[in-house]
């Protein structure tokens, strides 16, 4: 399941304090130089590890990732550049590597120094670990996830691995959380670019937990090019690996009980659609109601109302898991609360709106909003 | 306190079922034709009394106005609109007035018909119980609301007494809830309309609880014009009223335990700084935070950064209740994070965020998101 060329670690370097004994700090190294293509958040607050990732992906190529947990270096100056680069060059020197071979991803807390001294302490441990180890390297970037994320798919000879980091903060507007996705296939690093930040559109652009775009967002993809094969089947591989990776973040989206698919469809265009399935979806409102199973779907209309997006009401349709709850913008006929409510227990709802304006449309994925997440993210560090 | 020419009413009408034994339908009667001024909300889903007031106040007099809690009378289509007529015209007809003369109002749950016969069958009680008891009539337009809002200034000779309604669906854009402002002065409709449009741009149109913008925000303001005073003692009475009602709803948000200013300046227009102060006050993170007294100030600083505003990271200056949390885009030189958790402890949140571009600013009020949101809002039915 490994693609050819590609080896792992995973250590604990007390990232978040010395107390924490966790996997926290990991690698992945390819032995020869990889094409390399990355997607990188939108919020114009970037972790340090965002902005040297930027600038070295446009070199093309990369031998190495080194990822830590616990602590995002977002938010840390001039200062958690310098930090970031100490780690990446001292991971290099060790690789006989060159410095811009070697990115770095960081996720956790935000506006705190990385504790370089305890990294750079542990390098040649992570580095002597490489190995074929891909359950230990997916547990090292978890925060909050219950479980770690890794999707694989063959493409004929060649081989795609992806790992994801998720559960909180995440919005749409960019790769939204940290995505590592490796393939041995012989491909460039423009059309791994392309076949990238299309797929993303589509998965990783198109989930919503929260409605909070990170600082920290990234997806690297490196080909080895071990493997000669049909580009269009490494695609679908690639796409397919991202989009396990992004319904897996969903599924383990903070406090979620609930996995929910918003499809718009009849807008002016596409964008229309994505507008007004993001408003649902990052809706307070429509999130709790989803937790309490509550047939409450006025509060869907409020928020197809408010998108932004211009919307005739009398043409709104929706149905939810097929069943028909809104017709020309007024109840259905024949609509029933408590048969709307007993299909809110499932653990699966898909809301579709229809706004017969046009031929555009989007899908979105979203969770429901529950007491844990109110929980998890108001203890997350006192 | 009670404004000359102004008599109410407030009865139990079954409205949300005929088991339902509260105070949920009440009236508002002016002796002579008033000026009459409205502020609606900006959701293209408007409901039917929203429709139908907009319409109204175009005429710049009114006599009535006639409320009920437990229905919003939203996405019913044209029948929604006849139920309401039908309303207001037994209203007008047995009051001796105008049917164009009496404007509805109603908040509640979306997409289910109003009980007409019910209501109708009480609008002789309604009438008859014409008075004096503004409490008993504050209280009939409270939804999730856990106290009734009234705010009264006196402005010379003249009085100026506001009620609202709150709690929840409240987010910025336009009136952002129920609210009706009375006065005794003698003004005239489009001077009213222009004191209650500049009142509520940095009132009702700056507090957000939780981002949902109703169907139903209605502001109505009444000018009996039994007293002639100086426009602009009035104006500011009518402002400080507005002003308090708006600051009661953030302050029974619903789930709320702190109130929290957000101030943002140096950007280069008021517009910019209300995006910017609008997207912490929406970031759930924050709010998390906040309920959790988490001095995770990266979730402030990662809200300024997806806002769509362009910023400059290292000229973000963050303080909170005055301690000084963020300089230069990174934790301020001296911060200590215990103090900061201390100070969290306050029930009164005041977070100022400077950017440094220019002179801009904007202030929104809004809370933090509790445990007792999520189970208010996925209870609030079934």
């Amino acid at each position: 399941m490994i693609p050819t060329g590609f080896s792992f670690s995973a250590i604990n370097a007390g990232v978040k304090s010395p107390q924490h004994k966790g996997l926290d700090m990991g690698l992945i190294f390819c032995d020869k130089a990889a094409s390399v293509a990355g997607v990188f958040t939108s919020n114009q607050v970037k972790a340090a590890p965002v902005i040297i990732g930027m600038d070295l992906v446009k070199t093309g190529r990369s031998r190495c990732v080194v990822v830590n947990s616990g602590n995002a270096n977002a938010c840390t100056g001039i200062k958690g550049i310098e930090d970031a680069r100490a780690i990446t060059a001292a991971v290099a020197d060790r690789l006989g590597v060159g410095h811009s071979e070697v990115i770095p991803l960081s996720t956790g807390v935000i506006g705190i120094g990385l504790p370089v001294e305890r990294m750079l302490d542990k390098t040649a441990e992570m580095i002597n670990g490489l190995g074929d180890d891909i359950h230990a390297f997916s547990r090292c970037i978890m925060t909050t996830d219950t479980f770690p994320k890794i999707a694989f798919r063959q493409a004929g000879n060649a081989r795609v691995l992806g790992f994801a980091k998720g559960a909180g903060m995440i919005a749409p507007d960019m790769a939204t959380t940290l995505a590592i996705v490796l393939t041995d296939a012989d491909i460039g690093s423009q059309v791994l670019d392309n076949m990238v930040k299309r797929s993303v559109a589509s998965t990783f652009n198109a989930i919503s937990i929260d409605g909070d775009t990170s600082t920290n967002d990234t997806l690297i993809a490196l080909a080895s090019g071990y493997v000669s094969e049909d580009i269009s089947k490494v695609e679908i591989a690639i796409h397919e690996v991202i989009q396990e990776l992004a319904m897996m973040i969903v599924r383990d989206g903070e406090g979620a009980t609930k996995v929910v698919e918003i499809s718009v469809t009849g807008t002016v265009n596409d964008g229309d659609a994505k507008t007004v399935a993001m408003s649902i979806a990052n809706s307070l409102l429509v999130k709790t109601a989803l937790f309490g199973c509550d047939p409450n779907w006025g509060r869907i209309i409020a928020a197809i109302g408010y998108s932004g997006v211009c919307i005739e009401p009398h043409g709104i349709e929706i149905t939810i898991n097929g069943y028909t709850v809104v017709e020309y913008g007024v109840e259905a006929a024949g609509f029933d609360e408590n048969t709307l409510h007993d299909i809110l227990q499932n653990k699966e709802i898909a809301i579709a709106v229809s706004l017969g304006k046009g031929s555009g449309g989007f899908k979105v994925f979203t969770t429901d909003l529950s007491y844990k997440y109110v929980e998890i993210n108001s203890e997350y560090r006192t």
